[in-house]
């Protein structure tokens, strides 16, 4: 398993190279690590091919990106062999952050520009490799957010850009504006609703690749007790079985054969979770293994 | 108060100017008006900046044109200080209509022509500022439609034309053929559905401004007393209370501030209902302040 | 009735022409006829202009086609006078192909190729002159599918290319590779979802007829027992007897006369069915008949 390596994937005509599995900060600070543990995490990571990290200004109530930045500072010679993906533009009611009084979006330029700003210093880097907004807003200005986008990268601070939980016409409508690199967006056996609407094939169309998050339902796939939890969990086993590989692993490749590309996260803090995504990058599924998983998915067979 | 004024806005590319509220005449023969009341009436809006009127064929049962231009020959140099919206497209069944049998739609281009020809005699105009297909007819020919559009044009009978109640897809069909001046679409804090289809998105893509009907839900924010009704107005009269500003005014204003830039019509015959619209034009909520309405809109946060 | 002559649709700029009426072939195995007898029912069908002949590799169990060819190579001469549309792209469990242990698709080019390929060889000719994607797989690569169709397309074996039970924007994102023919797609007055979908909307939009199949909804149009299909049932004898038509003429002409121009497949084996949809061709319902029809198909009147 030593020799195991991701391979890289760019996401869109305009360059940017993430690895295929993306590693998921989003819980960071509840693997309880000490600063130089976060720093072997990392290291273990890369040596993996696991470069990209996936943040966003929100996670851990506003604290991972600095415990990231506080590992990173230990190695900062690290910053050249990663890339680093982050994310604004919600306003969540937090000690850290006393003015908020109700859970909301701010996508405009000021804020955009200033939570890009913040969280640089955070994550002790001079540069985003990606900027996310992070869930479509009511309120969002196409034309506002773009400029906004455009002015990060003049300066240096941000070099791609792209959103999260965007639909397909939200996606081509800030896309019109600036190329995006990607739509983030829920992906798993448990929730295949952008496989059905709009969402993967306007990407496939457009020759982007997704990022997926929670590939794995949030662990419901493992322990789930609903019917339909059980029902997947049985195909997903039957597979694994099939081709003798982990079951966590079969669940990434089902997601990554997907003919939009997706690169989905891991969440776990676990190291052997990231090599069971990364061997998923090295077998595909028979066409009725992957059927067969669908079935369970949706209860019922293709038409 | 005495000094307000309405403010204009550019609805689209193709030039049209409308007063950023909209005196709505749906229910002007309600209003049991003689006309030199109802030309009082009128001056009275034009007074506020108030200068763009919405009308349709069928309002009133096929009535209230006629009520409208039998107040304008009153005065028929007011004319050149306003603009007349109407709308065709609806087959009432009507006493006015005895050969009607079911209520259906008819976009044939021979049916346009003759209905805004008709709009003409009974407002007593020589033109229309803008016309709308009331509805999205399932037999409507997109080719048809833009040909009775540019003779009207040609024939110097219209000068802008636009649609109700389409979908983003309709409107796109229709608006590749002739450039659309607006969508005219329901919406208020009791029908939030546009914001989050594709409608309002849409047209910000495309820089047109969409016309909102029944932004106070006919009513029902000040009366409702379903569990929605009463969660809507305990939030808006509490952003009422914080800004010192009219419940009204807070609703028209939580509208404007969408980024597509929608132009409510006002539905009442008190003027000073109207008062309370216009006055919408001169502040704004806090982004808490929107998403606290939102938030009783749906009954949830936002994710 | 012996003068009925169908007339004949070009169904996209690329120049496929088409009988308005296509006569389906899904169950001509359970019509028990012998070789002679499937040639006579062919002739009958030509005889009327109905020159359009509809097939899917699945049919029949993987058997019609080869039943089609068997007729037709009887008369060789009358494959010119006929348009042959197959489809491919979906594996049945069936005692025909004992390798697919689960009904999944298959839309990878080796399999289109192959398919089509089976498809020429069963019917007994050395073109298709329609090949469709049988239905939308989630696995399905654009670029891959257009390939393949260019393929087939230079070695002369299938002349245009299509798809079936696409979404609008399923059939867009193909057809920016390759222009497509048509879209084959389920509709009748008791499955209206295309005509407000964007389904239709889309088709007229870029100028592509759809083909229509199930237009009398399996029969349930007939003798549905439930509360929708006495309703409309009623709705379309009445039409039926104010237009002096044969009920099932009338299921037509409310199809045929949608503006997208739809071609709809017969089913039945009797040519008796197959002459009342050639008679729909020869009138339309009024306006407000054709209302009638949808009102009792929805439940409801138009807004």
């Amino acid at each position: 398993m030593t020799d195991l390596s991701c391979p890289a994937v760019v996401t869109y005509a305009g360059g940017l190279t993430l690895s295929r599995i993306v590693a998921g900060m989003w819980r960071m600070n509840e693997w309880h690590l000490t600063p130089p543990q976060r720093l072997d995490w990392i290291e273990q990571a890369l040596a993996m091919g696991v470069t990209s990290f996936d943040h966003a200004d929100i996670y851990g109530g506003y604290g991972v990106e600095a415990s990231f930045g506080e590992a990173l500072a230990l190695q900062p010679s690290l910053r050249d062999q990663m890339q680093i993906v982050s994310k604004c533009g919600i306003k969540l009611v937090s000690a850290a952050r006393p003015a908020h009084t109700i859970q909301h979006y701010d996508t405009s330029a000021s804020h955009i520009i200033a939570s890009a700003e913040h969280s640089l210093r955070q994550l002790r880097t001079d540069h985003l490799d990606l900027l996310l907004i992070h869930r479509p807003d009511p309120l969002m200005h196409f034309d506002d957010i773009a400029g906004a986008f455009e002015r990060l990268r003049q300066d240096g601070k941000v070099r791609h850009f792209g959103v999260s939980n965007f639909s397909r016409h939200q996606f081509e409508s800030l896309n019109r504006r600036i190329a995006l690199a990607t739509n983030q967006v829920e992906c798993s056996p448990l929730h295949v609703a952008p496989i059905f609407d709009e969402t993967f094939d306007g990407l496939q169309d457009l020759g982007v690749a997704p990022m997926i998050w929670s590939p794995l339902a949030g662990g419901r796939l493992f322990n789930g007790d609903d019917a339909a939890g059980a029902r997947v969990r049985a195909a997903i086993q039957q597979v694994a079985d099939e081709l003798q590989r982990p079951f966590g692993s079969v669940v990434f490749a089902w997601i990554m054969q997907l003919p939009s590309r997706p690169l989905p996260l891991t969440g776990s803090g676990r190291i052997e979770a990231v090599r069971e995504a990364v061997a998923a990058t090295q077998f595909s599924l028979s066409r009725s293994q992957w059927f067969e998983i669908l079935r369970a998915a949706r209860g019922h067979e293709v038409a």
